[in-house]
């Protein structure tokens, strides 16, 4: 899955085509946000269907209102494009999480949501969800994977358990120190990490004391 | 449970003391807000703290952003407040709810968090929450009830489809006409809701024949 | 002046009729907020009628987001009350000044908005309002009034510089520590401050001094 | 002068330096904001520093928090950035304008500020601004400039009128239908606005009517 969002609906398409043919699978195209007054759900609407009808992989949608200035995917425009047969499902990141919208969803529509974050990805589980886009998952792959496992094995006290030692990490490491946090808890983990993208900077050797510790404290390295 | 909160520590404390000598069991106390900028985690806890200080009975923490233009009690404030043996847990009617703080609490403090929303009552079950204070159960307290014991029933999957069923719906009316619509379907389900406070108006003969409807098509009445 | 600004219609006419029997000038009527996203300028329109139509003395509006968790009065709200007998005008303490509202006003409706802060006060002056609220003038009166004075005398770089002046110590002060640092800053200028009303504490005795040195630098005591 | 901000501190040096090449006479560079929660004044102050140190140009900073998601170059920090010799001034398109840090700024430092609105254009000037990034001048190139005339002849009441003129428009036109509106008023006064970029929209055939009556109005076009 390749994120292909610009501001502009024809940059968007252009860098679509481009990744699928190079082959990938999915794309993923945060909402454009730059004229933030102006983009309402029929706005939405029309970009993300001329993308769908551009590209022969299927689109998720990303809705994303803490990296878009609050611009967000109405839910009355979600479910309109739900039923476009190239629109695959959303990858919801907003703070709240999607549980409103799974309700209004109908379970018949070929439309999956993907929990964006550690600290609802366990409760969406229990609302019907299929999986997650989780950042901490590049730091913890196994974990997040074994909270899966659990829910689908009935283990609710176990799963609970977990997704509370995950979100607890989350909020300490991403919460405070954001993608370069992820990256230094990559580190960490024995992942390849790195720098961050400038203008953010690395964490401090401090900040990265910390994350350690932390994961330490949750028991997933010793 | 009677709501205290006002903008003053002392006029809050007054009239909680009220309360109090009135014979209630619990006082709910939103945080004050006019100050916006200056309502750090610091002064919340000195607030709360002189509250459970001056009374007999024990103190709710209201976490109502959507009410106070923003302000949140911080999670590391409510996790100081929670060792207070007067201060017996919090009402969270937050638009993102209280997964965050559910992570972070400890499950051996006699500390207990109520979700405020139809929205995110029934996953916030499975993180371990004992209730919910729901604005919908003015008109529907039965199905929030049967919400409830299915779920300690172990009947996930009909509580899953109940919770859907009153999401929508609580969407479709407090979402959409706030406690004026809330009053409506109080009427419509045979309580009397009546009218809202100046300014806030009685809702349209249209609205109510709209939430009418939609209570219907919920199967809530026939 | 007195505010008489409350959540309920009845309640703040009720003050209001208070207000206005003992004998004051004016009310100064904030706008509701705990219902925020319900308040929409056809509420404000009522509430505000309603109330200037059950007293004697004239109504100020008073706009205030930054107090009222984003609440604002529209433009196209603040017109047709324009037109009402008995609502004489409004203050202003938007961040962002009546600037806009100002380019609206038909000038030969009697109805005045007052600056509501020394921020924007002197180049609304240059707008044509007729004066300023101004959370400052508490401390320095004097120095406020004299703006006032050369803008009306026409004396443009003196007004500027000591607009400068007030505006770089309104933000040193009033920015910083809020109605708890103008209350120091009121001490330190011989008026009497004192303690800011519970949550909001005192500021510290390091707050004091740099306030004092502030308004030392700017040459308003020495 | 040429926008060139990206998000990252890399592509924006490598436009930066595409732009010096091509002649241009200044670099306007808007703050990166998508990771909004960690661009803060110290991520923002070696940002431009680095984008400064990088060309030949001059850099003028782009602070325009509508469309940015809130995010905002921090007073301290805009002081700090006016000392580097190759950063010549701000443009502020922010929705409360520059008067808070033109109160702040060291009058012998050479660093200006542009007014980037209709609204504030002309306050401003009495601030000391020496100019202004106007969208409505798109449209309406000489009746800006003619505000810029009046000013500097001293003749504020008719620069009030004409300010007066400007911001209605600005507010009818930009405020209602953003970038759409301003282009739809560049075809009505004979310059060549054409199409937004999509997936914004051309304004309806009924919104032409209404800028083209509001231009008309204001005295503009006949």
């Amino acid at each position: 899955m390749v994120g292909t969002g610009c501001e502009s609906t024809k940059q968007t398409i252009e860098k679509s085509k481009l990744v699928c043919e190079m082959g990938f699978d999915y794309v993923s195209v945060l909402t454009p946000c730059y004229f933030a007054k102006q983009i309402d759900g029929d706005i939405l609407k029309n970009h993300y269907e001329r993308i769908a009808d551009s590209i022969d992989i299927p689109v998720l949608l990303y809705n994303a209102p803490g990296f878009t200035g609050g611009v967000r995917i109405p839910a009355k425009t979600v479910l309109e494009l739900s039923l476009h047969p190239n629109i695959a499902g959303m990858k919801d990141s907003s703070p709240e999480g999607p549980a409103k919208l799974l309700a209004c969803l109908d379970p018949n529509e070929d439309f999956h949501v993907l929990a964006g974050s550690a600290n609802f990805f366990y409760p969406c589980l229990h609302l019907g969800v299929p999986g997650g886009v989780i950042s901490l998952a590049n730091a913890l792959p196994n974990p997040c994977c074994e909270l899966y496992r659990l829910f689908i094995q009935g283990k609710y006290d176990g799963a609970r358990m977990l997704h509370f030692k995950l979100s607890r990490l989350n909020q300490a490491v991403s919460g405070t120190w954001g993608v370069a946090g992820v990256k230094a808890a990559m580190d960490i983990t024995g992942f390849k990490g790195g720098q961050p993208r400038g203008p953010l900077n690395v964490v401090t050797n401090e900040a990265v004391e910390k994350i350690k510790q932390q994961i330490m404290n949750e028991g997933f390295i010793s």
